[in-house]
């Protein structure tokens, strides 16, 4: 729907291809922007010019980087020999926020979904198997979303890395913590059953 | 929450001020704008910029406009001695798509809202009272959306054009065309009677 002058339309327009953003939504912040005193609209514009200036993918694991390689993959106090498989690089900020993880990661960049038409070919895979004999990885965790998209990958990489004679783990679905059995769907509850453990003592 | 390197944050930070973006949807946009080709997303940091060069406000309804006029101020087949009162540039948009207003229009960039600290002072009250005199007008339609606000500032402005000598009317509030009687809520159907009118015939 064309209404508004050239350039209000433009904008609009841009707005609307962003993701989660609807063309009400488009039109919202095309007229609070078009409201905002100039420099506070421009910031804006100026900070996705910086980031599509200055930030691109790590060569080496494809988090987002200043340069050619991340903050991760430069630090060489990170264990080499193991990596943890994600798809996007906010993951990354997950498993970095447990403290849990002191390896190296490796972004996907989605997960396969053949209604999306993205299948292995469109993901980092290829630059996964190129990284196992160079940085001698040992154990690689399958740390993709616990929903259909990210099993398929998962079930798909671990086929694929466990003939190279790498130790490939899962990332444990279960109940949350701090939360109640009586509310948890089978599903989740299912697979708290089935990944099951020895209790110690 | 700060744990992005400075571009990606600054970016985030600059979309969460967005209307209806919050901060996970702003990361949502960010990456995706990270991922698109440069081309693409510094089209809309073009498209801001571009906005903010050229499209201003009308002087005289506070529309948009590209140059001191918008293009209904200076159609001079538009009558001048109506006038529609909308909240909003968009409203005149939708007055418009109804094709039974020929009129000119003042937007008050807002509704008088006290929670939100938004008085007749903020609103562009004075500038249309300024318009009544050398504008030669007769009528004021009162547009403003039937919610508090809107009812708030309608109730307002109407005390403020009556003395004056105007003819001031508000838009009916009622059934939507097409809509369903046993689905209406008790304030709109309370409406639609209490602004009954006489059939023909």
């Amino acid at each position: 729907m064309t209404v508004y002058a050239g350039p209000v339309q433009d904008l609009i327009d841009e707005l609307g291809r962003l993701p989660g953003v609807g063309p009400k939504s488009a039109q919202r912040i095309a007229f609070h922007l078009l409201k905002l005193p100039k420099d506070d609209a421009l910031r804006l514009a100026r900070a996705i010019a910086v980031v599509k200036d200055k930030v691109a993918f790590c060569q080496t694991c494809f988090n987002i980087a200043e340069g050619d390689r991340c903050g991760i993959c430069a630090d060489p106090r990170r264990e080499s020999t193991i990596v943890c498989v994600v798809e996007e690089p906010r993951d990354i900020v997950a498993v970095e926020k447990t403290g849990e993880f002191k390896g190296r990661y490796h972004v996907l960049q989605g997960a396969i979904s053949p209604i999306e038409g993205i299948g292995p070919d469109q993901l980092r895979v290829k630059e996964l198997l190129a990284r196992v004999d160079p940085e001698g990885i040992e154990e690689v965790i399958l740390c993709t979303n616990p929903n259909i998209e990210g099993e398929a990958t998962a079930m798909y990489l671990g086929r694929l890395l466990k003939p190279l004679g790498l130790k490939v783990t899962r990332i444990a679905s279960g109940l949350p913590v701090g939360g109640d059995l009586e509310y948890a769907d089978e599903l989740t509850l299912g697979r708290a059953i089935e990944g099951r453990r020895d209790v110690d003592g």
